[in-house]
């Protein structure tokens, strides 16, 4: 078997089989297959796509390229979520401790912040004490103790996955579909999960700019994750504007805890109580998703998500005091306030726009080995729909000088839009796949 | 400007400036780009093509990536030709010495055998003493002293189509027209000839095997090169069967030695003549390809043609009494004869399978680095359309072993077809491009 020779049959549009994929992503994890021939496949493939098999094997390639963690101890079905990226969303934060309050076990493998989007990681991680590198052991004592663990990839875990993506981040490789499944899936599969819903987020602050783009990757995650013996659900959600009020590390925890407590914003309820059911749908917890929903609520108002909450910030080593004592508080020390220069009902908060503006206060990061701060980012006092006075706060930024405040001020005024007239409201749950 | 971008601009079918495309050539003949974002450049440009001005861009700026040679102190019109690279084709070593006679200047930079393509500097090496290595004084004083010079390129001449075409084999991007186009033309233009005619063969021998490829192709190299201020022709010539009765290294020097003094296989001299004759028109010596062509033939009578071919062989130190002393006997010791197992007429001799038996002869190479044998190949005594009886010779084989000998015979009996009808006779000028 000859690489140039696999190339070629991808670039005119041929199937590759189990043995060619097998070859080709053997050697590109060896070193044995140059970056070069690599680089040169996967645009033969941003081309000519891969159908549901090719894809499929790709995937399980990937996934076998490292260790596969068995988590078959633990009691109660598996289900994870994973979102592709957006501004403000704390999900997971939230759904986690739900789904582990409704009898789910929740492995989560979580990401940190890069470009526009946040990282699950880097949140947790401004709490005082966190942990995320843990071993396989560890993690089950943790799920165990508390319903749901949340760490970070390991070197160890889907090493293919890490060498293509660097690769495909430097040879404009990125978007293609077959691509972007095979890497989601072979680490979601790696992590041990049974059951999986995927949170495809779809508009300005997303990765995916339009429905059908959305619709095809959450399609190909489907089918993709089904083919391999999982169960899968696919939400697709708008990413027009942040989720929830909070853009930030801490401040996106502290909003965690208070939509547990029983204070969330509506559009940020909505879309993790509609991921949460599928996940106890996915794991056969629910028969349906009212049913779901409905039990996802009742473990907010009985506390029992909140306590779950706890559970795992103690497991994961937080100081609990040091956190609750700051919530409302920790703040970083320059605050600015953005305000309305009109009468009028805020028409837009660009989701793409807010995430680079909190990414220049702090928040994420431009590049992979950038730090991020903890207690920066955005609260917004309003939001889509909202009616305001010229004069009144939309929101306040929290940062670490004078300078990053004015930036963010002036960023803020082309991503708040103020319309004349009241704005219809909408669900942001656009369409489901699978199941 | 970020390399990641101009990929994906490629990648997205947009449009390069001379900017971007300057950064790209400049960045990888430095090796500031590296070679895995160069591999799913070229692969983004073989789906999304180049336009005339992308194409004209890339050429100029691969070939002031190395020395340009500077030939205007020669008096007369410089005009080179240039083959796609078939089986049997010499015209080069007879075209070169007819257009000198008849008052061009011909500056020739040719190519080695690879695969089942033969090479014009193997073949005049196979005669003792012929240098094809000289500097760029050297390569004057022979076209003054002889009216043509053929030489090797050297590491100096267009180094980003070396470094190029090395990564475009290896990563399945050869088959591209404005890569092909910037690749030959680049090397053209370096080389110094002001009008150039192309031989854009086609056929089972050629590398565009369809009339559509090679006319795709010829008309990417008229207009470039027009764009580029030098007049240019292009003929498509049928490449099914070898060219002429001679496959070989000697063989083919031979072979052009009698064609100058009057006895030229007509399929050879048809195509010969016709690139002499659009020499002598893209130079301004004829007015048109009727006289041009005429003049041609005149040349062969007066034995001028002859002349010169001997007054290059001198100016490039080949001894010519060992090549004369040699011509009519001088092959590989093995010698095997292939003959007609039934009575008919030759329907067809496979071009490229010919190609690849000559290659298992020695007379070509299956890499760079491999060595020729200059005395081995092939000699047609019939050719296609010709009649034959059964048990009749329809070539015989020269060899250095009779293993060698025993595979050609058997691969030839897959190569010659012989039918039960006659053929009609057609002309291998199967188009005329420019000018």
């Amino acid at each position: 078997m000859r690489t140039a020779d696999i190339i070629m049959k991808k670039r005119n549009g041929g199937k590759l089989s189990e043995e060619e994929l097998r070859f080709f992503i053997q050697g590109f994890v060896s070193g044995e297959i140059p970056d070069y021939q690599a680089s040169a496949w996967l645009m033969a493939v941003y081309f000519q796509g891969m159908d549901p098999e090719e894809t499929g094997h790709l995937t399980r390639l990937m996934m076998e390229s490292g260790d596969v963690m068995d988590l078959s101890s633990l009691k109660g079905p598996l289900v994870d979520k994973h979102s592709t990226g957006g501004v403000g969303d704390k999900t997971s934060l939230i759904l986690a401790p739900l789904a582990a309050a409704c009898g789910a076990q929740v492995p989560m493998m979580s990401g940190r912040a890069l470009g526009h989007t946040g990282g699950t990681l880097d949140k947790l991680e401004s709490v005082k004490g966190y942990n995320v590198s843990v071993s396989q052991d560890e993690l089950k004592d943790i799920i165990a103790a508390a319903g749901y663990a949340v760490i970070g990839q390991t070197e160890e875990i889907v090493p293919a996955d890490r060498r293509m993506y660097a690769l495909r981040d430097v040879t404009s490789t990125v978007e293609s579909i077959p691509l972007i499944t095979a890497s989601i899936l072979s680490k979601k599969l790696a992590e041990g999960a049974d059951s999986l819903v995927f949170d495809v987020k779809c508009g300005s602050g997303a990765f995916m700019k339009t429905l059908a783009q959305a619709e095809e990757l959450a399609a190909s995650l489907v089918k993709t994750g089904e083919s391999m013996g999982r169960r899968v659900i696919a939400l697709i959600t708008e990413m027009e504007e942040p989720l929830g009020r909070m853009v930030g590390n801490f401040l996106e925890v502290e909003e965690s805890w208070n939509c547990l407590t029983g204070v969330g914003a509506p559009d940020l309820m909505e879309v993790t109580t509609a991921l949460c059911a599928r996940m106890l749908v996915a794991g056969g917890i629910c028969g349906d998703s009212e049913e779901a929903s409905a039990l996802c609520r009742s473990k907010i108002s009985s506390g029992e998500g909140a306590d779950y909450f706890k559970k795992n910030m103690m497991a994961q080593g937080a100081d609990w005091d040091w956190f609750l004592s700051r919530c409302g508080s920790w703040r970083a020390p320059v605050k600015a306030d953005f305000r309305a220069d009109r009468d009028g009902y805020i028409r837009d908060i660009d989701a793409f726009g807010t995430g680079m503006c909190a990414l220049g206060l702090g928040v994420g990061r431009n590049k992979a080995t950038d730090s991020v701060q903890p207690h920066t980012g955005i609260h917004f006092l309003k939001k889509r729909g909202a009616p305001v006075k010229k004069g009144d706060v939309i929101c306040e930024l929290f940062a670490v000088n004078e300078g990053d405040a004015d930036k963010a001020l002036t960023a803020l005024e082309s991503i708040v839009t103020i319309g004349s007239a009241p704005l219809e409201a909408k669900s942001l749950i656009l369409k489901e796949i699978g199941a």
